[in-house]
């Protein structure tokens, strides 16, 4: 277990290399800190979709959140101008196995934490549609923080909140919906 | 749920004071950075304690690692050495009330979340026991990857990995000693 | 005298919260220049006192500037909201006692320390008043060159500016009126 | 030309991934930072060839040197470990679409820096591996630089030291070993 | 030559004084990384100027480009007021000695890159020119950047786009002059 | 008064040159941390020096104190090894200069100051000896809590602690050097 969790520590460390490559700070936000964000959010919207009367498998959720970017502690965090020379084919392919590689050592989990990971990846289940949309809001979150703080350049994110689905449907995709909805309402109220 | 999030997002520019007392630099981690560290260190430590036959709430357990340390977005990185002049009781009241504030405009959660975070504060449950261990199991990795990268005037914190058995019994008891013993291991093998 | 020195040492290290909950870089300030800012702001505000006839005791107000935040080299910077929670009275008193520790090994100094300390947190002097007025000074300062720098989000503190005469009285207030009514004007030409 | 200069800009605010997933600060290197030794450092060794009496063509090596990590720009700056999931092959020819594209609009020398990217990518001439061993002993002086400022845990980068010699040969390989001799020996004098 | 790379490595770590004076984060801009800015400008200009029928000694351009601050290593990057107080000559003659001091040791080398450093700054030679004219121009390339981060009070910076034709005549007048306008282009469309 | 505050705050954003040309971080320290350093020193050793009986006038000490590297504001912190170029004698001159456009719009003190600059120059009064004393002892506490933190590569430091008297005598004498043993002692004790 600890040379998995020594292993993960990195991502504590490791700059998001959106900001960067943006000219903003090195310690903008590390990529443990948005798994963080992104956990928290999939959790808040999936209560809020409980209190509407829908279902969401809370346990498989968190956990898919919290070990989605696992992989960038052996592959990096690569911008996403890097997925348009490796292929988004190859780059899944590469974290699929990175990632196989980093739990490889835990018995009690690996099995279980590989089968989220691509469950994720597919975007079939509920949960893995939630952690994708919560993983938006995240960015987005810290986007509108940035951008209070004065930051510029930043409005092709903004993009992605007027698109996205997500595949989601019926009230997940109304509760997403609200919360990008605010969110474009703050980002619009900045300047 | 979007106030609670911006306001949460403060956690990942928020440094640890642990490490900037002790000189580190200041982007050395922070503390939504920690919290992911918690939340995935006890995730992998229940994981094995079911495979020994242990049963934990998962969900219940991954929702109170992911928000034990909200409050600092309110009251800051209190260091070890604050809670002395302040006081024990008196901080954890003022986590308690500053908590409920950063949580109070979220309907679906709010009541669950505090009821949590109650439950963390009085380690009566195995599911709080293990948060704590996990707390101080990430915070140890964090100083062997320190110390691995060169610093020094850490040993203090080891003392704690010689002591704590955080009132865990049985099965949680011997897991979480052997992750203890790796770290100190490792820990000895660094000069 | 060097355990004290030791001590104090952290505050070079120890960044402001008020800038790093707010978004900005870690490095922005260190509770060490902002002591230093406020014990250069309070000797330019009592010379020019001095020029207009009124007395200050330097000495005093020097030493005062320079010790008043001393307690948070156990304590921390706490953020404006922890007081809320843990209450003036408490944190005045728990900034009290960790004071008294720190110069406590110091003979020559720890007793006149202490009374100074004393003096500033009863606001009774007017060169305790004048250290005050220097501390939000310099934070306002600090605020206008974040400002001028892009900072954006800053808003709340200039409500300071507007409001505080800092029980100060006749040419004292005066000077100090000042000085803000230049601030909030190099401010107001920012945008 | 310049909205090639303004991409390239980019490299100066990025961080070399080795040193941030070791723990190290962020702004330990930026690509930038390094292009920069690499290149100075390919000049300097083939001025000691051409004292030694062997031809280099410096153009070509100097122009080779300074784009040789171009394509970063855009794909970021992966870590090792990624090439061994994403394959060589598919990195390279991703790399050279990316600095095809970087340079695409800037018609006086795109043809010839695609030729040189090229070259370097194939280390069939002397240049090429010139700028190969510039690029490793620019490595090595950072790490020297950090482990002599206390940093440790970079033992690994040592390796390529005592294997490598690049495919030179002559007095160019002479070269290089000497000053790999140097650095192992400045290296072995730390501890 | 190890002693030589040794010292230039310090200009990775050394901070441009003019961000940090003006309140931007510490690691904004290296001196090697500027370096590095201002060696690729120069290339591409002079690539330009060849595409245009104008010939240019490249390998002496690259040398030049490359060495014109290697004095900072051991005088600090100075501001630009510090020049008018220490004076221009003053600051050239420490420069130009500074500069032999560290390439002193380097045999193969050293004669040659001294009178290229003097070539330098004595502007006479077109590639002089062109150096000075790609110094300028990645300066205004990294406030373009900054300011499109959101980084304001940069203005004065444009003040030498306006005026400066740094001795250039004909063709390479003209080239310099387009980038320069394109580079006040993309300025005016910030705000 | 407005105007030099707002250059003076530019100290807090200036690191050291000594630590970034070594290679630490780049927020390591800064002037005015530095500044507030001295001035603590200052202040505790005069305190302890009229604990033995020796009178030390310590409004002047205190003033001196805080306003010793003001110029920096203007011409940065220029490195030791730049003053063998640029001669002792005209960064003196040039830092009077300096020091005199920094304070010269503030007429209740810039007589004041500028005397007080002299005098700490001149170092032929106890108050400028023991100000320059705690110049160097603020420096060296520096050091060893980098060292502690596991810096190294600082030795040459502590020669400074071995020699210098400081032309102090008697009872001042006697105070700097107990401190200096004792900084002395502790350094040895880290390895």
């Amino acid at each position: 277990m600890l040379s998995t969790l020594i292993e993960l520590q990195r991502l504590k460390n490791l700059g998001r290399t959106g900001w960067t490559l943006r000219g903003l700070p090195a310690g903008t936000e590390s990529v443990a800190a948005h798994s963080f964000g992104v956990t928290v959010t999939a959790m808040m919207l999936s209560d809020e979709l409980t209190a509407r009367g829908t279902v969401v498998d809370m346990e498989r959720l968190l956990r898919m959140a919290l070990l989605h970017d696992w992989s960038e502690a052996r592959i990096g965090d690569l911008p996403k101008t890097a997925t348009d020379y490796i292929g988004a084919d190859t780059r899944k392919r590469a974290e699929l196995v990175a990632f196989d590689d980093i739990v490889g050592g835990f018995d009690a989990g690996k099995a279980l934490y590989r089968q989220l990971y691509e469950d994720y990846e597919q975007r079939a289940s509920l949960e893995a549609q939630l952690v994708k949309a919560a993983d938006v809001i995240d960015l987005l979150v810290q986007v509108l923080a940035l951008e209070r703080g004065g930051a510029r350049g930043l409005d092709e994110f903004w993009e992605v909140a007027n698109e996205g689905n997500f595949e989601l449907q019926g009230i997940a995709q109304e509760v997403v919906k609200e919360v990008l909805q605010s969110l474009l309402a703050a980002h619009a109220e900045i300047d």
